[in-house]
């Protein structure tokens, strides 16, 4: 027999989870951020590439070192957020893939093809980034990504060298449901999808 | 009390689940589809901009137009499965900011910003069809999620206009575990991840 989601994990991660923008002060215990990357390191990228990197922003001088890239909008929930995570493109991932993938020499396809790597690491990464927001929810936490801020700045400040790059960003912790507004709509399939 | 999900569902959303190349022939019907979509369609994108845009192959017509643009390790995994999905960017999604989101005038933001348009579609249909995919899991079927194929020639054939670019390919149907090879390995929390 085919295999199901029960109806209230998918009211957890899609259909009653919301972004979040003001925040409880709960804590969020370490042991979850792992426990939420166990699970999203299973989704699927292109040959395992898997080329996402997260900084956890956790501590008040990390947040300090985020705040001069947030965009206005952004400033307050992201300081107040218990945990931001950037969400980053590894554009040297290709140099894992002898391990992740070693049924091909699928390292030699992107060492050579910067434009193929980049746009790899981009989707990937994104891709990556979409399942863990989604077993951040699974955990049982909130989230509030964003892309609202200053790449180049949190790249200089938390990754030097230009390797890797930011994506997005992440607020994590314990929602305050009585600062949510209401949902916005969203498309229906007629909409969006169509069968050919 | 903090909610969770279940482990029967976590397993099939991220660790059970794989990547299929071989299908059974059992069908995929339209209502799952529109399941999956009603799910995926939950999770948040910027501003509400929800730029994803999917075709969804599968006539033999269809199939035979996506076939010349399949790389040769992609074709005959691609032209068996039930349904392929197109997974694609609206480069005007902003056009539906309007109703999307009537909070700002967010339409104004991307108009005339075509590098700012063409990166927030990009992102976002990828987030979407990362939330896609995993919804495809939760109500039972199997994906098979690629990037190898020429995307100006899909382009050509089913987006015609030059305005919605595709992005990447999932492969959808009931998959034949006989088929599948050994897991590759994940990264680990302290290789991708650090806290800070």
């Amino acid at each position: 027999m085919t295999q199901v989601a029960d109806e209230r994990s998918l009211d957890l991660l899609f259909r009653q989870a919301r972004t979040h923008s003001g925040w409880t002060d709960r804590p969020v215990p370490e042991s979850l951020l792992r426990q939420a990357w166990d699970l999203a390191r299973m989704g699927p990228t292109s040959v395992n590439c898997q080329p996402v990197r997260i900084v956890f922003v956790r501590s008040p001088a990390a947040k300090e070192r985020l705040k001069p890239a947030l965009a206005p909008g952004n400033l307050d929930k992201t300081m107040a957020a218990p945990v931001t995570a950037i969400i980053a493109d590894d554009g040297a991932f290709f140099e894992k893939l002898p391990s992740l993938f070693p049924h091909a020499d699928a390292r030699a396809w992107f060492v050579n093809n910067a434009a193929l790597a980049a746009s790899t690491a981009h989707r990937n990464s994104t891709l990556q980034g979409a399942y863990f927001l989604l077993a951040l929810r699974a955990v049982g936490l909130d989230c509030g990504p964003m892309s609202g801020f200053d790449q180049a700045k949190v790249d200089a400040e938390f990754f030097p060298g230009g390797v890797v790059k930011s994506n997005f960003l992440i607020n994590i912790g314990y929602g305050d449901p009585a600062t949510l507004h209401p949902r916005g709509p969203r498309l229906d399939f007629d909409e969006a999808c169509r069968i050919e």
